[in-house]
């Protein structure tokens, strides 16, 4: 590319491409506060190492980031514990659907990766074991390495994911069978479901992925929150498992590391190069978003930025 | 064989003959209440049609009768729902350890049979939609069809196993998720807990199994609880799915319906023909008693009580 | 029942109250010689211990036996092995339809039971290490046993079954690369076509069944075939495992040990008492025969020959 | 790096570094013509964009590539079919062993993508749909993309493959039945078992794979083989899929694409940037190259080659 100012024209090219699939795919409908969403809503940002943001369509309107939290959490996890957090979770591409129970049965209660359910609520325990408040711990986190305060979780959310969450109670209650949760189950799952009710725009969600942008450090803060090699392996871990069983399918189409969440937000982040967020909230079959999909691999054929 | 009176000798002989085998196998040990049985208790009961009661060793000592209890909330619901309770709970073998979630996704969280784990949750949430107090219905169910009014809980025993039962919990929740349970979970749960805390003797457990002997009726009810159609195809279940995955070895070794619990006890029933309990604590990897199920075999053997 | 003369007339009152249900179900079409069959045939036989032979609508035409080879397959190999039968062979349910390769890799090669058609490679393996033609010994024995010395192959079908035969052969190859077949692959492949092709009428199946209705004695055959002990415990796999992963819903209506094939035949025996033999070409869903399964039900239901 | 002349230096103390490790591990013994390797050996070749090879320790000695091989037939079938390719085998990982035939069966014998064994046999299946001698054109293919014209099979190794591959003619055989094979089964792993049995060294293999590193075109070869976009598919195929059910492991610590064989090789490549291989023939639980992964990973540290 030649210079920065060539990417707004091409995020709002990308989205008027994509704005059909908008009208297919479908919005969450396991919570009644999802489901209500008006799926029209299309936006994008991409943030770039000299701190350039560039957005298009609804880049400033939040979003519920739900499973893109895992992101955050797994940094909080990642500093808290080092190497040692493997022992716990481990970060091998599930090849099932995001809340299935089969593999935690054959594994022993040691989820395959970070990002499905199970392995995001193992992440979670630890944090509650560092935090007395643990969910105020990763709101915090996320506003301090966005700079953005005033973030907050949709508490009618959390509410309702705890009134129909009995998927992630299942699978809380049975990883804590294994012994691989170490609080009280209630307390794993509050922290849980709120840090998936936070909500935050693409420009926001960019802007907090800097810290992987910039290899662990991010502007509001004093020390280094990853290492550069810790940073490259939360990447490589979004490329194979960020996007649930479509993940072989995102990496061979979109070639970026990303993270997906039901609420239609996609992160794609590579180490050095940029950050990139998209929102449209109707879902394929796997629950990650459509047009979403379909903007970031556009994009990412346009500009270069696919990391094979 | 010639007449009852035959009866006590041969359990009497049967016990000594398996005594042996009381040091092998282990007690169950996932809560603290079971684990410190005597693993050297032994007892033996039969009832036969006639009324007659014939017991060797500590058949009036009461024991944990756990898993047992399935086959009582199963009749009561059998009762309550008639064949529409096979829309909720399957009559299949499962093929996998008593307590796998693997075929509840599979199946989409219809239990394969009411003996299972989550069969039994689906069975108990049936007595909770019918019952203001299903824990207190069950408990007055099997004083009425014992005749024994002073059967109870041991709620040291229920309290521990809701300390400990997050795979119940995880199956609760599970199945909830899919639709599958009415009842709030945790109602379903502590009624359950309860259900498997009762404790009863060998004596005791043959006389509440008259109801099936009899074919649906017992000494102190007036109405019939079942059809004799009903009650066979209770046996039907107890000899295909009544002692987890190794059923099939059952049938093949004994050739009785039975079901075993991990308290160490095991009610085997012919309707029409008797009722026969063996309890001694250790258990075999599938989690029934070990010397139990060798006295079942030898007892089965002597008297062509076998079904085949 | 009072006499034995009253037994034609149950069984064509039976035939007609099940003939609506020919018209349902799906005949078998994975080869074309099966799919031609015309599916409003219907026969039935019974062999009761006097050595009385009772028979209603088709009895005397013959049908491809399929899987019902099993069971003379199965007590051919008890007899060479005995119990170290079971070394090679699981006696438990499977819960997984007939031709399922996933329990096969969990259990490392040795099939969940002699039915399924995995265990019945094994069977067929076993005899192929006892025979030069284990084909020809397998006929030469169905045969004498039924006393009907032209019981045939249709080699049509065995070709048939062979250039069609990619699931068995894939399955074959499994078990051989865990060690759990001795013989070539082509060799038991060959033998086990041969034995499935085998072409019975249900008059000479209850004739071939009298071995085990006679606890291992037949008639033409000098020496006891299998100890009663044995026979009750081929029974046993029946009920559990002879109707495919139907088994526990076969045993809940009907209370007969039976086996079923494709080719639309349901044997089933009850030690001491009987044997009964139904053929309707039309499939259910399992793989059993949809009018024969309900012929067997009424039969039960109004004769008392169920089990429990 | 400042310059090419140093990465000599870098591999030789890589292979210095891992040396130690050439002791652990187990030499795939599942042949004899593999197990009789010397587990010392140790060898690395690394290519670059403009042409130059750089080599240390065994990087001229032959090997056998065994599932190395699945790059080449993958370019070959991708080139035939283009996206159409897609239809007979999928792109996720698949959380399973090489070997297992589970998800085949889930999956209806559509393998999850082409470089678990069953995938590998859909695509050569592909070839033999092309290719009168798939097995021949394939040795052709290699030979012209390394420019190296006396590559070849280990007739020995091919054939004693086939003696053993009870497992692969399961899966072929399995893959049929659900009609995605279209040749003959034994035609496919005829062509499959000679794939395997090539041998070449780590400077010819490194060679071969220029046609990654140049996105798409050899320099023997006048037109191009695959589009950029193919190759960087590719590349994501074997970051996601090349390591077996540890490829999210490999990225996470070594960040490149890559694809091993049991015969104790790995292919690693970034398109435009390196083509890097290495041999040891100590394999991990996973079926890789022990000490192999371990070079790569010291050598993606230091160098930055890292997709990440």
């Amino acid at each position: 590319m030649d210079t920065a100012t060539h990417f707004t024209p091409i995020l709002e090219q990308v989205l008027e491409e994509v704005r059909p699939l908008t009208l297919h795919g479908k919005v969450a409908s396991y919570i009644p506060e999802l489901s209500h969403i008006d799926r029209s809503k299309l936006g994008m940002a991409l943030y770039l190492p000299d701190g350039g943001i560039y957005t298009a369509g609804d880049a400033h309107e939040r979003f519920s980031i739900q499973s893109i939290s895992k992101v955050f959490t797994l940094v909080m996890a990642y500093r808290t514990l080092g190497n040692a957090l493997w022992e716990r979770v481990g970060r091998e591409p599930s090849g099932n659907p995001f809340n299935s129970l089969v593999q935690l049965e054959t594994d022993k209660g040691v989820p395959r990766n970070p990002f499905i359910n199970a392995g995001a609520l193992v992440v979670t325990d630890i944090l509650c074991s560092q935090y007395v408040n643990p969910h105020l711990a990763i709101l915090e986190f996320i506003r301090q390495v966005s700079g953005v305060p005033d973030i907050n979780f949709n508490t009618r959310v959390a509410r309702s994911e705890a009134q129909h969450g009995f998927r992630n109670a299942a699978m809380a209650n049975f990883i804590k069978s294994f012994g691989n949760l170490k609080a009280p189950v209630d307390n794993v799952l509050q922290a849980y479901f709120h840090q998936c009710s936070i909500e935050m725009s693409c420009a926001e969600l960019v802007r907090a992925a800097q810290l992987l942008v910039h290899y662990g450090t991010a502007p509001g803060v004093s020390e280094a929150l990853l290492t550069p090699s810790e940073v490259r392996r939360v990447a490589s871990i979004m490329l194979t498992c960020g996007t649930y069983d479509a993940a072989g399918d995102f990496a061979f189409r979109i070639g970026l590391p990303a993270k997906s969440g039901v609420g239609g937000g996609i992160l794609a982040v590579v180490p050095g190069r940029m950050a990139l967020c998209v929102w449209s909230p109707a879902l394929d079959v796997h629950g990650n978003s459509l047009a979403g999909a379909k903007a970031l691999e556009l994009f990412a054929g346009r500009t270069g930025f696919s990391i094979f």
